[in-house]
């Protein structure tokens, strides 16, 4: 049995609580469910978790070393701009690793097109809402380990 | 029935022609044919496209809004890092598109880092190989338009 | 009779026909029809001509050159932001040429305020909507041929 | 009858007086008189102004706010480049206002290119010698009154 | 009864502990204490409190968030420069924050003069030492929610 | 009796003349009075100044050295970011100066950010609207004549 | 017997038809003729090409591949400084390539010093005339196929 | 007797941990091991700390303080490029500091070559491996104190 | 007889007014005598000036020409770093022109080692406090207009 | 008889002494004499010479001038990349002068495609190997004396 | 026996000689002395060298690298920011190499924290006075070659 | 008696040898003649040197030291732009210096309008051809030392 990490960086306990009206209804629980749900289905262990504390984030990537887990879906809201810890942390591990996010980075403020994680991973998703969760799950799902392409292609 | 255009841009033709040791065994011809198969679940027409031509892809765009294409799957190529005509297209029709790539944009050249077409996208996916694709058509299938989120949450 | 190309980039074959609430009923066919009605005012010979192609454009610059005409007026579209192959045909022919804008693209995205083709123009109008068509036709139909001024004026 | 301020930047009063063979015979008294002309016309009251003083220039805008004048012609001169004050006094009193240069400012040294004006401006017409003033009249006399594209159409 | 949450970043705790020759006498207590008794006068309820862990402070302010407070004052000390995580702590809460520090951090090294988190504050205020806050918490007091201002004035 | 000079730079001569919709009823003439019986609580001898000329509001400064003021408040408008000669001014004077803004200049355009004037002064004050005024004022009336921190607390 | 594709990019055409006696007589037909020649000499085959169109370029290069040339010549003109495409075509069909200009664009506008083709080339030869092209032509003849050299050397 | 505190910042703790075959058998325990033997040689009291927690680390520096503690050995991790937080406490704390790392940063990624904490060290020693530490502590051992030198000579 | 203007911009009125303990004895007035005695000495008529307003210094540059003086000595204050209208104004007139400064800007803030006027200046003179004025009058007085040399000396 | 100066910068003397399997069996003296006996064939008279002394490779070019020679070959090492003085000592003696590299300086690291001699120039060739040296000698020995092109065509 | 050469750059040679009392007494002869009596306990045999110019710090290092020699202990003083010469000399000889400075560099003028050398050595000392170099040979002594380390920690 | 060292830098030995069209009939002797007549009208002893070689120069600087000169002026030739190791030499002799130029270094090629030298000089003249070494002697002369000025006078 395959084992994925999911791991929710600061603020994003706030989902769902603050003005439903603006976010849709989705809280950070359930996404949770939902995910929750789609890896029964794959027959995959999911340990979810969200932190506002950089520290408890490393740990948490330590862990999934430590426990042997096979993938790992990071979603480092802010963090993502500035943590070179987790950055660390991830390419330290070695474990597969999808970078995701609710809305398209790259059409918000300019800091934030620039993620310091994304090159230690081994692809992004931003811009699906809950699907990039679940889009990242299905990846892992099905033996996904990071590309390994070269030359001119992309 | 909804309709879907996929969109590849320079040199994706040569994919699974030259060195399939390194590429792994995909061609284009295999991504189309995974796509269509999971269109058909989907119940989408899939209209499957790919130029090394910067004004056909524009054009391609634009007969999507004249057709009525209900969303938009692009991999750019080199055409991410600079063509802000192809933005201009996509930014006309406002139809919901997803920018993919196979490889992770974010681990290799500098200059592949930047993307002057995401920020006019609904969402982005990158590293995932061919089930960048497959994650992009899941997202549309299902009714996905872009994200609203706004303030602090990513 | 003078004659005088008036060359239009990528996308502007959409104006009018999407949304003209937004841009005003102009279609680029409104354009047209106007300025021909001008320049027989003029005495003048025009070739409108739109294209979503670089290298289109690059050959009917070429073209203007071939056929010995007097004045070139062109809205490169996004092509304004990066085709110094677009540039280098202007700055071949040595024709007078102005380049225009429907818009004011200095209000807009940073990246919309750098034109690589100013340069190598005798002028620049920007804003006026269709009105930066007509006023380079008149300036070139009074024998308009680049601003010589040198030192601290401008 | 509507009414446009034309206003001049610092050391346009040298126009034509210092050597009339570089700056060909056009004084700015010669500017004036030919807008002046093409005002009555248009059945516009003009008024044209000149001043070398930073403090001047801001305060003849709010005189424009003040006599409800419809429009506004400035040539800031090297003014263009730095004062933001400038900038804020055309962004507060709202009137239609045209940027003019002489010459093309893109085709100069670096600094010239970079208009800390335009972007609260309506539009920009540079290069054209005098003809920059009359085109802007000429907008403004059909009831020009600033562009409202949005989208990817420039 | 209105309630203000006043947050100090870290290496705050060391105010008035070390050197007071240098600080003057003044420590983080005696801010606290200046500034209960002016909350009292105000009839504010005021919470005073200090941590050196981002995670602590962005818990803090979701806790403003959920207790219903009227206002925050923040000195995010060093963590001014790079928390993004706060930033967006702050934006997601919608709640009046005012930003404060005790010395002019515009005259001090390079780094200090960019605060990633002025730009979602409703103001700041800098180099007035203990009187940074009580400004504050007087401007929060009178119902103070936010500048409005647009256009040209600052 | 203590003696302060407030001085106001280009612009805010309009404010609340044109559209008190948007930027409330308040008019500079308003914030002279409010601050004028404000300084009369604190004995204070008030000067309140506006020009839209850089050379006056030099001479403004070295008014205040001649006579012995013994503090400014300053809000230089758009002079705020270029001009280095107030700042000569500021800093040949050495009076203590706060810099204030109506409004919150690190939340609007990104050149509004960066102050060349902020450096010579004692402290800023910004976004609280009028208020900003009012606690510069406060800050000078009980004695504050620069702040004097050093090493690593802000 | 070998065969190289000698590949040129916009307005090269132009060369010798306009103004020769600025370029010199030799137009692009003239340098064509001599390499034939001179391919004779080295018993290689020789394909020459002229394309304004960047995809037309993009397929040139995907036709030497499939075609199994042993080297390509290619002076991109203005595509040199931006076309991420060619750059991804010449990564991709690992054919030596050598990357030539007629002149010293290092001596000209300052973006012509940048090449995004150059680090996927072989070798870049410029500024020495038609001599470019031949010098380019007799490294490949002797077998050249790319420097490997690497550490303090250059 | 003397007292160092040497402080490990995040991820150190998978030092030895993960694949002995990359980075030496060398464990964090081995490293502290080793440098206890040699401060009972130089007869100095040593607290081996590590944390993964920007906050802890502040707070063990400030704990440096209030015990008396007469040198502090630091490898800050990641946050050696961003946590300015880090740098105010060593900055407030005024104990000669030396920053250590095991690898030399000025070879690996472009982001390593900055510190925003070696301007308010004492020193900083690099890319020796575990005798970065004790070449730091052997510092300290013969009274080091930071460095006055002035002018020319580094 | 020969006539020289020495221009003389914002600030430098109190030179010598306020604390000649630190700026030596030397007042603006003090600088004026020696020059015209050593004007005298040269047969030079000298016209001496000081302004605060940009706009002045502007009108007596043109006033120069208009005067037909043979050379101007200017200390622009801060203007320097910032007025392309007084550049302007200086290219325009076509007056030998020497930038001259009491003390070394290239030793001072960052800002005052850029000079947007030196460009259009015959020479500049700096950090040699009154005998800057002294040299550039020497050097005008023995008929110095401007150096014409090119290529690899300076 | 035509005379050719062949000049080496540092390290290039280590060249085929050090590790031959990697850089090929060439030393720097096969260069020498595959040079001389080319010349012979073209009746030119070659001065080949390498130092690590950046004053002796100036002299050189100095002593080039003197002894009235026809055209320099340089290779500069890494004084390619900041050395204005060799520069200066080109554009000084104003000899057809063409740089070289045995490498591709364009596929290395960033700071080797920054040359400050190549725009003194007439041309470069990078990356043929030995062949640079030998295109190079040959443009040289067929007249070649800079390119003279303007405009559009690179 | 282990050969170990230490170098030095422009400037040490005044070390001690000039002004005692800020550099402490120490000069570059007692460093060798120092370095000389450590290198005897450790068996090995000391060169020890310094030199203003460039040139001969090349040769010195390929002398090194002639005479077999085990390692290299440089202090390039200022050559550190901008000697590429240098740093391929070290990149070529493939000799364990120690950068070492006196004072830190990191806490100086922004210009001596960039040293072009330290990515091709395998450490860097700084800060710790004539200890850089002690600690640099003990290093080398012990028989270390260089770190290995990759991944995420530093 | 006082002395004076005057140092000129690389390539200023071919002043007045090549092309005296150009650069005037004035040689590098012809300087020093003018200049050893204005020394003994000074009583000062004049030692006057040049060199292409960085090293000596820097030692030519350490001997002024030591032969206790008390004044330097220094025409760093292209040596301005990037020896740090001269610029350390100057500081560390604490030598009033001067530095000069022939040319108008601000209105030449971008580069040559940065100096590293000049931060540590006393003064700088450029421009004035040959008076600039003559105004920098007079400066000397009369017993100037180096600017004291702070505050916001320049």
């Amino acid at each position: 049995m395959r084992k994925v990490s999911v791991i929710n960086g600061p603020n994003l306990d706030l989902l769902g609580v603050r003005e439903p009206g603006i976010y849709g209804k989705l809280s950070l629980q359930d996404i949770r469910n939902r995910l929750e749900d789609e890896a029964k289905g794959y027959n995959i262990e999911l340990d979810f978790y969200q932190s506002n504390h950089e520290g408890d984030i490393i740990e948490k990537i330590h862990e999934a070393y430590k426990n042997k887990y096979d993938g790992i879906i990071i979603n480092p809201g802010a963090f993502t701009h500035y943590s070179y810890a987790i950055r660390d942390a991830i390419s330290s591990v070695m474990i597969p690793t999808i970078e995701v996010h609710l809305s398209n980075v790259y059409s918000r403020e300019e800091f934030r097109s620039k993620s310091v994680i994304a090159p230690v991973c081994a692809g992004q998703i931003s811009g699906l809402g809950a699907d990039s969760y679940s889009a990242a799950l299905f990846a892992l799902a099905i033996g996904f380990s990071g590309d390994t392409s070269e030359g001119g292609l992309q």
